[in-house]
């Protein structure tokens, strides 16, 4: 199934998609919104509004090999805000701060149950599924931000989307790509990780508790891409979904509150 | 003003305390309840619900020198997940993953009003207040986590309280210490601040999006003090209120789910 959040008038809803006849049918009974509607009288939101985003770094074999890394047994953990999360066909915004970007494609993991210490072998039943998403870098910035607390938590910089499959019955598998301006840039698999999709989430909940629609960012595979104002910034997972960005430049004349 | 988050009944609610009589009274007038409530009568929780909690590492002169690291224009910045979050009163918990344990008495600045891009002048009307706060980290973890998501973000690692000053006008010389079972450990002065809690706050808001109840915790002073299972942790801060808390160890035995 394949999960959109919308708005539909003043009501805001998780909704199952139809891509055959573009409609979406409300999840939430309590609404009373029985028949279908068409895609284009509601509003996609970004489909997770989450507590906490966690991601990994250097889960990718590929890409600790580009570094000239070792896999360690764990990847390194740091946090995006919750203010970088949109969604798909929203701008990623290149801050006056940065001169330039970067995006990785990344599998999201999506929590559907609170869950702390979980044994991998019980994650599946804690999940609400995956998403497509992107791992946005202000790349001038990182080399003096090594908690990249700065670097990677611009608004913005977490685009996720467009919907939440539920229905991957095993993610150790899938394809994942990044298009820049329909350009393949990142070509991988989630078979290349150092550490599963269900042994991160494990790993993540003996360190912290994870609540439904948090969000883990599983890792990017090698060559990150360079992104300026007026790209398209495609990112596609197999089985998954497939979630588009544009990127434009923060309003010089943006007024300070 | 000092206010405090209390539960009372089934409903959740922010306070006024009365220090002189012991007393809270709710700040929300939906509720009806117009008469001062004894504080025994109330749960206190943590004064704060974030969205994100901010922190800025090497923004004390006192303990980048003994680092031995140059002061820079900002400090670095990295996030502690909200589930780290609880109030005074409450345990910090060792987990099983760490064996030695650091704290670190920090201001926590409380947002009160959305803002983004605002002008060190203007930080003072967005602000909600302070509270007292302990930085927590798993420092035999720390070296071998550059990106601090995992040594700072355990579980309990972020105690803020008891309550939120309304009433604080000038933030920028504040003495604070951390005191361990009674004993003083760390002894600053929020002047020795490189970036003062308003400049920290503007410098924030011009990378993320700040929304009512973030917190912003603006960094430590000389000497952070160690701290195991049995300890009494407690920071005061001038003006501010006093954040007591103990600390044990995870339940050996606690069951994965």
């Amino acid at each position: 199934m394949k999960v959109l959040r919308v708005r539909h008038g003043d009501a805001t809803f998780y909704a199952q998609l139809s891509v055959e006849d573009s409609t979406v049918r409300c999840l939430d009974r309590a609404l009373g919104l029985v028949d279908p509607l068409p895609l284009a009288t509601v509003a996609v939101l970004p489909p997770v509004t989450p507590s906490k985003v966690v991601c990994a770094a250097g889960n990718f074999r590929s890409r600790l090999r580009e570094l000239g890394r070792d896999a360690t047994d764990a990847p390194l953990l740091f946090l995006k805000p919750p203010s970088a999360v949109i969604g798909s066909g929203q701008a990623i915004v290149q801050p006056r701060a940065a001169t330039r970007l970067e995006a990785e494609a990344e599998l999201a993991i999506v929590i559907g149950r609170l869950c702390r210490n979980v044994a991998p072998g019980d994650v599946a039943k804690h999940l609400f599924g995956y998403a497509c998403a992107a791992d946005v870098t202000a790349a001038d910035l990182r080399t003096q931000d090594e908690t990249l607390g700065r670097a990677k938590g611009f608004d913005t910089f977490a685009p996720i989307g467009p919907w939440i499959e539920t229905g991957v019955e095993d993610a150790s598998a899938l394809g994942l790509r990044l298009l820049v301006n329909g350009r393949r840039v990142q070509d991988g698999n989630t078979g290349d990780m150092v550490v599963s999709p269900f042994a991160l989430v494990s790993y993540v909940s003996t360190i912290m508790t994870l609540l439904p629609g948090d969000v883990i960012l599983s890792g990017s595979p090698a060559g990150p891409g360079h992104i300026a104002p007026g790209d398209e910034v495609r990112i596609e997972i197999d089985g998954v979904g497939v979630l588009i960005n544009t990127v434009r430049a923060e309003a010089d004349a943006a007024p300070l509150q």
